[in-house]
């Protein structure tokens, strides 16, 4: 999706509710004044806006989805529109029977909300409104959170977790959304062509270690469109140094994105409703401190929106020579020993 | 200032108030768990902390300040610790007499509450608390704000208007902070060689234009001490769009530094105190649709935080030509055109 078309919905789904200012309107839309600008002016030439100082207002010909306030999600999420907090309610009551993380696939979910705050801000950025979603890896459950709010074109998860494929699909079908597709993926293999380029929007929450977290990001940035294509991703401070965050970011500008939002610990991830309690043994950071099992809630991710100015392009990364290199470099301290790796290690 | 004497700090501010856990404490810093156990290892060494399973304590040895809560800077600042409100208060009442912006710097400030919550901001990550702070161009009066803390080591404050440095200088004076000192300076000019090398933090509210962005930001990194020190700067969606965003992040990452904290629209410019209605007529925007002056607040800009983990390295860029290039270029649409410009135009 182009950068201009994002904007007219920002535009269109604020003015459907009241007739609005420039000065008005220009603060419900992300674009700089020339973007915005030409944004209205081609939303007046195909008669869908008009202009009568001071207000410009909607004709007749619109029929866009009204705004919808998704309050501070920061500190007070969903307690501006009840739209957000009954889709909270109903994703709250289907998250319920959930699959519990297994330390075979480095999982670890984020909480409920969490995960549809993720969704609101995604959507106040105007990327989840009529946008083809790609979602590499979803023990978050993200594809629902959004299926629920029925504003995607389409939705595609790919998954190497067959349980959580299954849990999706089912919930989908009750849901009742029906452009949710899903694909059991191991991201060590390339993406299957008909998916390549074919997203406005990814989303991800890779695995950490150097090699596995750029290959997480390839494989989503090759299913992208282009110009104006938008990725999100999840991305600590708890498992990943500075350095870590710099070289990601030297890799991101060069693979063509300008970094646009890093939201700092926006996402908790629940210690009780994890169940993790018997992966700590196996931590590196349980090895280090005599420590006793975690009190409170204490991992946390940052969420972080770029979006494509130049190709994008996909760069030529060193790839994980196995699993263990996959999950595993000098910066995880807190991800568990898969299984296998476990008896292997035995 | 190195990254791990900035996560002590931290550690100590929360310890100060009560005994915690490891988990706890990981909550109130901003490093990766080697850098944070590294931390308190040597905060144990030095005598300074305690452990007894399953809390960390202070020994007798600790004078710090205690950790105080800004509330959330999003939508509720200051709302947690009354420290911070009276603060505000305090500030809100200093620049009630403040000099009013002039076209011929390409002035406007943000409103005081957002001036305290970039402050803040720069507490909340332990940029704040015993450092050197650099900061160019302060028609903001974040240094008077910064003062109101007592909390820096040392303010240098660089600016070409002589009214703003004769108002700092009297109500830093009133204030009774003693460590604040003031240059006139042209950002044309190579910054003084006492002032190279000297600092922990920088920040800066730079003009937008290609050149005169990156040359704002190039003197400020030329006073930066090295690795682990920090920028802070407002930018725009407004005026500048994700090319140059992009641009600019390219020249971030060249000269050494991660990004680490993007906060959307974090600031606003409040049209009535700045009195500059007056300013419009000569604004690119007015020209190219027919509008009213503003009815509401419409100018806000992004607070971004970069740290250092190379170097830094001062690039070599081109430099504006003459003022106009400093001020203006394709995409400076809400710029007032400086007095002596528009009598040159006449």
């Amino acid at each position: 999706m182009k950068e201009l078309e994002r904007i007219k919905k920002q535009i269109l789904r604020q003015l459907i509710k009241k007739p609005s200012t420039f000065w008005e309107l220009i603060n419900y839309q992300d674009s700089h004044i020339t973007a915005f600008l030409q944004a209205i002016r081609e939303l007046i030439d195909e008669n869908l806006v008009e202009y009568k100082k001071p207000f410009f207002r909607i004709t007749d010909n619109v029929n866009a989805f009204p705004y919808k306030d998704s309050g501070c999600l920061l500190c007070s999420p969903f307690s501006k529109d009840s739209y957000w907090k009954e889709i909270l309610d109903k994703f709250l009551e289907i998250v319920k029977d959930r699959p519990l993380p297994t330390s075979d696939f480095d999982q670890g979910f984020i909480r409920p909300e969490d995960t549809l705050k993720r969704t609101a801000f995604i959507y106040e950025r105007g990327d989840l409104e009529d946008t083809e979603i790609f979602i590499l890896g979803d023990d978050d459950l993200i594809s629902l959170s959004m299926a629920l709010t029925g504003l995607p074109k389409r939705i595609v998860v790919v998954e190497i977790d067959k349980r959580i494929n299954k849990f999706i699909k089912e919930k989908t079908q009750e849901i009742g959304y029906t452009n949710l597709e899903i694909y059991n993926y191991n991201v060590i293999n390339d993406l299957p062509e008909e998916l390549k380029k074919k997203f406005d929007v990814f989303v991800t929450d890779p695995v950490e270690t150097q090699k596995g977290l750029k290959l997480f990001i390839n494989r989503c940035i090759s299913a992208l469109k282009g110009e104006g294509s938008v990725g999100y991703m999840g991305f600590t401070h708890r498992e990943a140094s500075l350095e870590k965050w710099y070289n990601f970011e030297k890799f991101l500008i060069e693979s063509g994105f300008v970094i646009t939002d890093i939201l700092r610990d926006f996402t908790t991830y629940p210690e009780e409703e994890n169940q993790w309690e018997d992966f700590y043994r196996t931590y590196r950071i349980m090895k280090e401190f005599d420590l006793e099992l975690p009190n409170v809630d204490w991992y946390k991710s940052c969420f972080i929106r770029f979006e494509v100015v130049e190709g994008p392009k996909i760069l030529n990364i060193p790839l994980p020579k196995n699993i263990e290199e996959l999950y595993f470099d000098d910066e995880a301290w807190a991800t568990p020993l898969p299984s296998f790796l476990e008896k292997n290690k035995e």
